[in-house]
Order: structure tokens, then sequence, then C-alpha cells
């Protein structure tokens, strides 16, 4: 197991600066008056393709040595992964497959395909993809690249928390969503580098917990499809994600489906923006944990916008 | 009828500088393809109280002489003016009592009170607003702060104009939502003085186009309670404000509701923002009229972000 380093990460920043947005960070007196603390919003909703993904994946497709761009990328994924894999091989003129459940909505096989991607449908089960996808790289000889245990893509999302302590002055902690834990090893790689007092948080829905019970219990727990509205934050740790988390994570904090679904209202009506369910759960914790974070200055990733208007998890409420 | 002048917008912006955004400017790429002009949206949805609106009334409110402090300002609006007029009202630790029909939504109210205004109903008909409004003066004796046919107001509007020149160069053309035309009255007041050259279009609901009436028929016509789903332009014209639109506008475009509605949900499904109705007026005819605007260097003013979560427009379409 290769666990990528301070130099990958500089590396990937360097490289990917052409093909993706040095996000903004915003403020709001209103929600520092409502929780307590100072929060630095790090907008990767604005990021291209919508989401922090495509740090990742653009590392990894233009890391890509020549000899191996005729054969493109592949992954399974049916979220932002895969529509961040298919604009960076768009914008470097490869192929990319993406393995999707045929279930999947047709916003996002249409936004796979907007970005040039090429969608093979399974069923929706992980025998399936499997099966599938082992057929699709046999077959296109193509680069898997994974949505997280990966450490190009670990080092790409470092990029992130790079660009945030260079807006953001004196920082206590940051906290992001955690599912695969691609993000927070990112942040995990870069802070304990370049700001090792920087505490970092993970934050997670109740309803998919496993990597705070990983983190209570010391090793991997994996969980069969958990339900979420932040459907993001579905996936399990992997060994590499699970390196950077065990090693300098501070605390994993979890949040209910109503507390997710209450902040993300709370960031769209007060801030103005546009973000996924997983992209609350942080605020979320943070309006539980209120002693934990006040007085601090908290740099909070909003992770991604890519969310279905016509179903908004208010609505079902 | 006085005709506020150049220094008077200067004198605004200095005036409000401590109470308002200077808001930032967003581009997307992909609304550059679409259109065939390069775009630059104002982004006052992220203003204070969530419209450009407040330039307006935080310039009245604090250019108030300390002898009127004592008896507070007064309007009636059930829209953004009531709550930036409240806003600014609260900075400067002085009463706003607000008119509004007691028909009014529960969420507008509750944000005029969160901000300090104090709020008196009326039915929901011009007689009797008319008729209170006249009670709640002659009893306060407070100061009128009218929407958009005040010179402050249209004062205090023109500095939004003036920051987006000093934000972008060679702006070959600027696009407003008009109702009452304060915004557009502020911009042709701004523009006119520091960037002649640049052309001013106003954007209407077809279903509320009194104010592209007025403009062809040479004099104001205003409408009775016109439907539109962009609520904050159901209003006409007004002496002051007719006098900027007559003199300095180019043309005045509209757009069907549907056509509105899809601008809405474009502008938030690809650039993350959350932002009113009203807002997406000009990005509407400007997908209408693309020859118009082709290769063109286009300033367009999102005026405001409040809108009912619970009640998007296209929930109903």
């Amino acid at each position: 197991m290769y666990i990528p380093t301070m130099d990958d990460m500089m590396a990937a920043h360097e490289r990917i600066k052409p093909y993706v947005h040095r996000t903004p960070v915003l403020t709001s007196t209103f929600m520092n008056d409502l929780t307590g603390a100072e929060l630095f919003f790090k907008c990767e909703n604005f990021q291209k393709a919508g989401a922090f993904k495509v740090r990742g994946a653009s590392n990894a497709v233009f890391g890509l040595p020549d000899d191996m761009l005729a054969k493109g990328v592949a992954t399974h994924s049916s979220g932002n992964h895969a529509l961040s894999l298919s604009y960076a091989a768009g914008r470097r003129g490869i192929t990319c497959t993406v393995v999707m459940p045929c279930t999947a909505p047709q916003a996002k096989k249409d936004a796979v395909i907007g970005y040039g991607g090429k969608i093979v449908e399974c069923a929706p089960s992980t025998s399936s993809r499997e099966a599938i996808f082992a057929e699709v790289i046999k077959e296109t000889g193509a680069e898997f690249v994974h949505p997280y245990n990966d450490p190009r893509v670990i080092a790409g999302q470092g990029t992130c928390s790079r660009e945030l302590i260079e807006q953001v002055d004196n920082l206590d902690a940051v906290i992001a969503p955690i599912g695969g834990g691609g993000m927070i090893s990112g942040t995990c790689l870069t802070l304990s580098n370049l700001a090792p007092n920087v505490k970092i948080y993970a934050a997670e829905p109740e309803q998919a917990d496993d990597a705070a019970r990983s983190f209570k219990a010391g090793h991997i727990i994996a969980d069969d499809a958990p339900e979420t509205v932040a459907d993001g934050l579905k996936v399990p740790l992997k060994e590499l994600t699970w390196h950077f988390v065990s090693n300098h994570v501070t605390d994993i904090l979890t949040a209910s489906e109503d507390e997710i679904i209450e902040a993300m209202k709370l960031i769209w009506k007060r801030m103005k923006i546009v973000m996924e369910p997983s992209s609350a759960v942080p605020l979320a914790t943070i309006l539980k944990n209120k002693k934990l974070f006040a007085g601090k200055r908290v740099g909070v990733i909003i992770t991604g916008g890519n969310v279905d208007l016509d179903h908004l998890p208010w609505m079902k409420v």
C-alpha cells in the first residue's frame, strides 16, 4: 500500500491548477451568531463538475503516463466521482467508462454523458457491479481510478485544505463530511504536514455511522447499504483512508437525518448557496456540539452542490 | 421632483459601506457557452438582508438628520424593501414600521421582525394599505421611505453598478430586472455618468410588462395587480424612475413565466446559487435575444435571493 506524501499533494496542486477552480471561502454573520464559532465555508459546490472530487480525478487523469492514454480510465460510481472523472478525461481527451446501476437517476447519467463519459449499466447490486466492472477493465484495459482508496485521488483532495489555510489564517479546526474518507484523508495529509495544530473533525450521518464506529473500535467496520439522505456518504472506509483517519482525526461526530436536512435548508436560506445534503452534515454536527467549537475558528468544507432540484429532501419531511 | 445626482450616489456609497457587502461577481463557462456572450453576474443575492434593496434603504436611514431619528422610518412593502429598511433601521437603532397585507407570507413577517421591524397589518387592497399607512405616519411622524420612487433610494441602488464597473472592465451592456424601476434608475444614474457607452437593458415578465409598454408609449402605463412568478416586479413605474428609464434605457425585453422559471432553475443548477424568480428575468431575456448579446461583455444583476424554499416555482409547473 503506497501512502501519498506531502510532495504528492504539492505535485497534484501544480498538475490540476489549469482544470479546477480555487474555490471561494464564504462567511456568514448569521451562522457565527448561531453557533458561537467563527466559521469559514470552503465552497467546493462552486468547483468544476460541482464537487471537490474533480481534484482527485484530475490528478489521476493528468498524471497518467502517455503510453496509458489510449486505453483511457474507468470507474464505478453513481455520484460525483463519475462526473468528475468524466470531466477530467474529457479535458485530457481520453475515454472514460463509468459502470453505473441501471437505477441511477437519469440526471446523473445525463451529466456523465454531458462531460463525455461512457456509461455501462449494471444491476443495482455489488455482485453485478463487480462482474460488469471486471469485464470493462478486461475489454478496455482502462486504468481504474477508485473514488477514494487511491493515493492519486487522496493527494488531489488534499489540495482543497491547502487552499483553505492559504485563504484563512489561524484556523483552530477543519471539519468535513466522511463517507469513504477521501476528502478527510486528503485533509489529514495536508494539515498534518502544513498546519499540525489544526484539529481535524469528520462529520457523518447517524444512519451511516460506520466510520464513527470504526474509529471507536480501532478497525474498519463496513455497513451493508446504509440509508441516508446524505447519499455521498454511504460508502465504507478502505485501508488507505483508514490509515489517515486512524492516525490524524481528532473525532468523528454524527447527526440525525432531520438535523442534516435542517442544516442544509438553513445554509440555502441564509447563505444563498445550493449544496448537497452530504455537505450539510458538518454544520449539523457543529450545531449539536456548540461547546466544542465555541470561540474557535473553524474551516467547514462544503463538498459539493449536485442536487436534484425536483426532489429536495425537505419536500419529503 | 428632485433628481438624484452623481454626487448623491458617491455620497451614498461612502455612507452605506459599513452596512452592506461589496458583493462578488460570478462567471460561468456553461452560461457563456449557452448564450454566446460573456456574462458577469453581480450577486446581490449575497447582499445583507438578501437583496440590493438594502443599499437604498441604508442610504435613506443613515442619511437621516439627528433630529428626525426619534420618530423613525416607515414604509409599505411585503417584499425585500421591508426587510432592508428594517435591517438598516435596526443597525442605526431607530424604529421601523412596515405596513404589510395580513395575507403576506409568515416567513416575510418573521424576517421583518427578525431584523427588528414593527409590522402593522392592512387588508390586501390598495385602499386599506393607503388608509392604514396614513394613520401610521400621522401617529408616529415617521419618515416615509418609498421602495423606489425616492432620490435617496435610487442613489443607493446606483452603488451596485459602480461596484460592477470597478470589478469588470470594458462591459458592453448591463441588464437588470425592472419592476418599479429603482435598480434600473440607479444603474442609469451611475452608468450615464461613469460609463456612458455601456448600454442599459431592463428585463421584465411578459405578464407584468407595464414598463415595456410605457417605454414604447412614451408615458407611464400602470397595470392593476399583474400576476407573475417574479413577485418583486409587479409594481409600476413612478415619475422619478420614469425619468431615468425614458432617458437612459436602450430597451426593455420581456420573457414568459415558463422562460423565467427555466432560467432560474438553470442558474440554481449550474451556478449553485439561490436567487429569486425576479433575478432570473435578465437571463431569460438574454436566452431569447442571443443575437443582441452575442460576443458582448454583459453585466447581469442578480437582484436578490429571498425565496420560499418550500414553494419553489418549478414545483407548480
